[in-house]
C-alpha cells in the first residue's frame, strides 16, 4: 500500500498499528493485536452471538462521507445486528481494504471515529487485518456478542395472534440517504441534516435489544426495509403480517418530507438503513414496553399484527382507507441489492 | 448487484443463499443462514480462538485465478493462523464484495471451492454478508478454533536458547506467485507447476498445531516471508534469533529454481505465501519433532536458534561461509504491505 505523504510520515502500516492497537486495550486475548489470532475466553452459560457485515464505498456509503463516520456507521450496523437478538456487545473484529494512496491524514480520522463508537458502546477491537486495494474501501466487521444460552432472539418465534412493534421511526434512513444526495431540496435545512445524520450514523438499540428478551417472540433489525425485513421475519416464522401505514412512526422530517411528496410513503417503508428494531410480542405486552420505552427513551410503537401464512411471508400494508398500498418491488431489491444486510448479519 | 445473466436466472442473491446454505448444514446456531447473527453455544474449558484475514483480487490472488481455488486459498490463509495457535477449527463467517457483472458460472465454482474446502476440513460456514462493489472482488473470512482454556500458542514465548523449526518447505509461496507471472521460463514445466499450485493452494498445518501444544514455545505462521516472520516473533519474545540459510528447507522445484538463479535466494527467505508454521522449542525436542514428522508425513525442519536479543527481533541469517547474508529490506516491506496477514491475521 502506497499512501498520499501528507504529514511526512512514510509508513502506512505502522501508522495503522499505532492507531490500532490503543483499540484493544484492557483484553489480553486480543494480544495487542501483534499475534495471529485471538483468545475469547468462554463463558459458561452463555452463547456467542456472531454477526459480519461489509461496506463498500459508493454502496453502502458516499465515497466523500467523513472518515470518522464511516467507521461508526460499521460498528452500528453490526452492533444493530447483535441488539435485534438480545445480545450485549463485546468485541470486534475489523478487515480493512484501504485504497491505495489513501492519506495518513484519513486514516487517523478513521482511527479517531472507530475509537470513539467502540468506547461509546463498551466495545473493544481485537483482531482483523489490513490490506490495500486497487478498488473502493471496503470494509468488514464481525461483532461478538453474549446471550444467555438458548436465550437469544430469533427471526423465527412470531405466530399469528403477535403484535408486530418497531423502535424508533421508520423512514430516515431511505431519506436520508436522498438528502446526502441533494434530492429533498425542498425540505427545510434543518430536515435535510436531520435525516442526512440518519443514514450517516445509525443508533443501534444496543440498550433496548437485550432488554426485550423474555418479551419479544421475534425480533431483527431494519436494515434492507421494513417490508421487506418483515418478510424475512414472517418467513422464518412461517406466519404473515399486517401492517397499518398509518401506524408507522415517522420522525418530524420524515413527517414533513412526506406532506411535500406523498410518493415518498413507499420510500420510507420499503427502503433501507433504518437500524430500528422490528420485533414482535404476544398480545398483552403493551404496558411493559411503554414503560420500557420511558425508561429507555426509546419510542416503541406497534404497527401491526401477525396473521396466519401460507410461508411465503406475506405482508400486507394498509392504507388510510383499510385497502392494501400497492408498494413497488423494485424498490425492495434495489435496496436489498445494495446489500446493507448479511445472510447472517 | 447485477450479474452477467449466463443460464437465464435474474437472481443472483437468491443463488447465492441457494449455493451458500448448504454449507451451513449440521450447525444448529446458524439457523440456516436466514438470521441477523449466529449462536455459538459456550464451551466451558476452552477459548475461542479467532482470525481475520482479507483477499483483495490483483493483490492477493490473481484476477483471473481459477473461483474455486480462490475460495479455498481464502479458507487455508485463515486455517493456517488457526493452526499455528495449536487450535482446532470449528466454524467461519464469509464477507463477499462480489463485482458488478460477475457471472453466476463464477458464483458457482467459487461456491464448489468453498464447499470443497471446508468439507475436507471439516468446517461449517455459519454467516456472513454479500454485497456488491464497483471494484474487484474482495473477500474476507473470520475463522474460530478452539483450545483449552490458556493453552493456546503465542508468539511471545520464545526463549534464548530455544530452536527454531518449520514445517514443509519455504519459499515456494514467493516462487509460485513469480510462476503464475510467467517470470520462471527457464524452469522446467513441472517445477513451474509445482510452484504455482503451492502460491495458488497453500496447505495449512491443521493437524500439526494441535500436536505442538505442550511442545512449542512460541509459534506463527509463515505469511509475509520467513525473515520477517521469525522478526514478529522475536519481537513478540523479547529475543532476536540466527537463521542458518543452508537449513532452510527447500522444495524440489524451489531448489530447480535456485541452481538457475542464486539472486531468487532472497525472495524465498523474505518473500510471502509460504504458510508454513514457525516454531520453537526448548533445546531437546528433536525426537519428539521426528517421530511427529513420521506421524503427519510433514517435514518439520530445525532451521536455527534463539538468541538474547535487544527487543527489537533482529533475526540475522547466516550464509555458508558463516557471515550474515544481506538481504534487502525492500523485499519484506513489499510482502508485507501485501498483507498476507492481518495484525491479528
Amino acid at each position: 500500500m502506497t499512501v498520499a505523504d501528507d504529514d511526512g510520515a512514510p509508513d502506512e502500516f505502522g501508522l495503522i498499528a499505532e492507531l490500532f492497537a490503543p483499540l484493544a486495550a484492557g483484553y489480553p486475548g486480543a494480544l495487542g493485536l501483534t499475534d495471529d489470532a485471538a483468545f475469547m475466553p468462554a463463558e459458561p452459560g452463555t452463547d456467542t452471538v456472531v454477526t459480519m457485515d461489509a461496506m463498500v464505498a459508493g454502496v453502502h456509503f458516499l465515497p466523500d462521507d467523513p472518515p470518522d463516520q464511516i467507521a461508526r456507521k460499521l460498528v452500528r450496523v453490526n452492533l444493530s445486528d447483535l441488539a435485534a437478538k438480545g445480545a450485549s456487545v463485546s468485541v470486534v473484529m475489523l478487515a480493512a481494504a484501504f485504497p491505495v494512496g489513501i492519506s495518513r491524514g484519513w486514516l487517523r480520522r478513521f482511527a479517531t471515529g472507530l475509537k470513539q463508537d467502540l468506547d461509546y458502546f463498551g466495545v473493544v477491537l481485537i483482531g482483523g487485518d489490513t490490506v490495500s486495494t486497487p478498488g473502493p474501501l471496503t470494509l468488514a466487521l464481525t461483532a461478538f456478542g453474549k446471550v444467555a444460552a438458548g436465550r437469544g432472539l430469533l427471526r423465527s418465534g412470531a405466530r399469528p395472534g403477535d403484535e408486530v412493534w418497531v423502535s424508533g421511526s421508520i423512514g430516515d434512513g431511505a431519506l436520508g440517504l436522498r438528502a446526502c444526495r441533494g434530492q429533498l431540496e425542498h425540505l427545510a435545512d434543518g430536515h435535510v441534516a436531520a435525516l442526512a445524520e440518519r443514514y450517516r450514523l445509525p443508533n443501534p438499540r444496543t440498550r433496548l435489544g437485550p432488554s426485550l428478551l423474555g418479551l419479544a417472540s421475534a425480533s431483527m433489525d431494519v436494515s434492507d426495509g421494513l417490508v421487506q425485513d418483515l418478510g424475512h421475519l414472517c418467513r422464518a416464522s412461517g406466519v404473515a403480517a399486517e401492517v397499518e401505514a398509518a401506524l408507522v412512526p415517522r420522525s418530524a422530517a420524515a413527517e414533513a418530507a412526506l406532506a411535500a411528496d406523498q410518493s415518498l410513503l413507499a420510500t420510507m417503508l420499503t427502503g433501507g438503513d433504518d437500524y430500528e428494531l422490528l420485533f414482535t410480542t404476544p398480545a398483552g405486552a403493551a404496558d411493559v414496553l411503554e414503560r420500557l420505552s420511558r425508561e429507555l427513551a426509546v419510542p416503541l410503537t406497534r404497527i401491526g399484527r401477525i396473521v396466519a401464512g401460507d410461508g411465503r411471508g406475506g405482508v400486507v400494508v394498509l392504507g388510510g382507507d383499510g385497502a392494501p398500498l400497492a408498494l413497488a418491488h423494485g424498490g425492495w431489491r434495489h435496496f436489498r441489492s445494495e446489500g446493507g444486510d448479511g445472510w447472517s448479519g
